[in-house]
């Protein structure tokens, strides 16, 4: 059986079709044009049958359509209901595509939850029924899944693990307005911050990031920690004593089975795990412990193959049989 | 309709009968003798028959009896998981319950879940799906609903807001053995500790209990606060600025329409509301706010209702419709 996926992010927008077993069969992806919410869904509808076409299918043998969407998102109402981009907010995105596909089944949410509920269906599956999804990328989302149910929350929003605070005494300046946010201590975007601040300050980090060909950003950085760099790998830690912070109150108060990272410093694990388990286990209640600490199994596609298991999950809150 | 209640706690024990609308009939308070919880439970089951036989009625006349234990409950096998009593864990309570009175429906939890449960049967029953329940007594305990349904965890102790760290720069050691717990700052014991060492370098503080005639304690501390000594005043607001950091955090984990405070530091709401809201706002997302501030509607006995609420409870673990 074929589910569509679509993944419209604030930067990129990715259209694929998922077999049901969570392969992604094709995909294509394009900058994301925010100008109007009701035309980009008529190009990523049109993106979508292209993909049909390329596997020899039509749109009605789709099971239906899952779309994540980029904000805080009314799944029952299928629309924004915060977004940065004029005019998207409550704009009927599960009626427009309905129209614009003659598909029933079109689930919508965000690309957080997406993930988990993918996780649950295609990933680790009934391996855990208790888990924290985060998303340590440009800035960092999460998910919590109890007893098998993705938590929403009065308003469709809980899980905000990266606006929880972890630094009192210099904290630093989230995107939120706020300040020692998560976010602003360990995300790609506070990595890279920390990089440009000390290649600044220090000519010799600075070379060593011109000699090694990489770029003064968290990626490069990870490059420079893995090879060695004293600055490089002290930037990392103090990303991972944040994480070990804010998610080990999270475990405190969910009681979770496993933390399952994703997003691309999710793929910088390797660096940041002696750190990170040591602030994690002064952090967490000891009753609590262990907690395995994982790498999503969805890969660098985790939120298109989330957006997938939108159109398996039973009602696109519950899943597993709860 | 009549519920069995029995609240043992690790310094006194209730045992009382509540009337299916949520009030106390009858009970009777002791101190908990820990040396065999099997003589203890035959204790309470003696207790509650004598309430039976006060108000006209006979053990058969109760639709079941709901306990709440001192530690971690197993609530499907009727025990507790973890206790410091020897010979408490699991000892099994809820079978050594039935051979005592005749009572098939007995269920056992912790007393924190137990005032969550009882808050959505008997206290502000359907005004919130999602709200966090949290006791500010001798230690710091909580309880999360989501929806409707209490968040129990992979080894039924999701909760444990009072060990999510508020401190990093000066934090205070907890009884739990690390440091920067909010129980650690915000606890009757961490208030009554700041009091005393307060009084210690500070006499006229110190005289300012002995005028009033109020013990060193966070009690006399609230009754300094409100008459206005700075010195308790500011305990007070400390209490309030980790209250509202450990509370921010948890706000931002599960959206939850409300926070119900419980248990007696929750009786200086009126000391510590105006820093405790601000800290608060400071620490939650914009998106997330407002959320309503409230005291429990069971008031002192808020563990003994909630102990018989356990009965009512669907299946002592989801309630009202979900």
């Amino acid at each position: 059986m074929l589910l569509g996926a679509i993944d419209i992010g604030g930067t990129k927008t990715l259209v694929g079709i998922v077999h049901t077993t969570g392969r992604i069969l094709t995909k294509r992806q394009v900058s994301t044009d925010t100008t109007s919410l009701s035309s980009w869904l008529k190009v990523c509808s049109d993106m979508l049958r292209e993909c049909t076409m390329e596997i020899s299918c039509t749109m009605q043998d789709l099971l239906g359509i899952g779309i994540n969407l980029p904000g805080m998102v009314d799944i029952k109402q299928g629309h924004l209901l915060r977004c940065s981009y004029p005019g998207w907010e409550k704009f009927p995105v599960k009626k427009r595509m309905v129209g614009l596909t003659g598909i029933d089944n079109i689930y919508v949410d965000n690309d957080v939850n997406s993930c988990a509920i993918g996780e649950m269906h295609f990933g680790f599956q009934n391996t855990y029924r208790n888990f924290l999804w985060i998303t340590v990328s440009t800035g960092i989302g999460g998910a919590i899944v109890s007893d098998g149910c993705l938590i929403r929350g009065a308003l469709g929003c809980a899980g905000e693990i990266g606006h929880t605070k972890v630094e009192y005494d210099k904290p630093a300046l989230c995107a939120c307005g706020q300040v020692g946010c998560l976010e602003a201590h360990a995300s790609g975007t506070a990595i890279t911050r920390e990089v440009q601040r000390n290649a600044l300050i220090d000519p010799a980090f600075h070379k060593h990031f011109i000699d090694m060909g990489e770029p003064l950003d968290a990626k490069g950085c990870a490059v420079l920690a893995r090879n060695g760099d004293e600055t490089a790998l002290s930037i990392y830690q103090a990303a991972a004593r944040a994480l070990g912070r804010g998610i080990g109150n999270a475990v405190n108060l969910f009681n979770p089975e496993a933390v399952i990272f994703g997003g691309g410093v999710g793929n910088s694990l390797d660096i940041i795990k002696p750190k990170f388990l040591h602030v994690l286990n002064q952090t967490v209640n000891p009753a609590l412990l262990p907690v395995e600490i994982v790498q999503s199994k969805l890969g660098y596609q985790a939120a298109l193959i989330g957006a997938a298991a939108l159109v398996v999950d039973h009602n696109g809150n519950r899943t597993l049989d709860c």
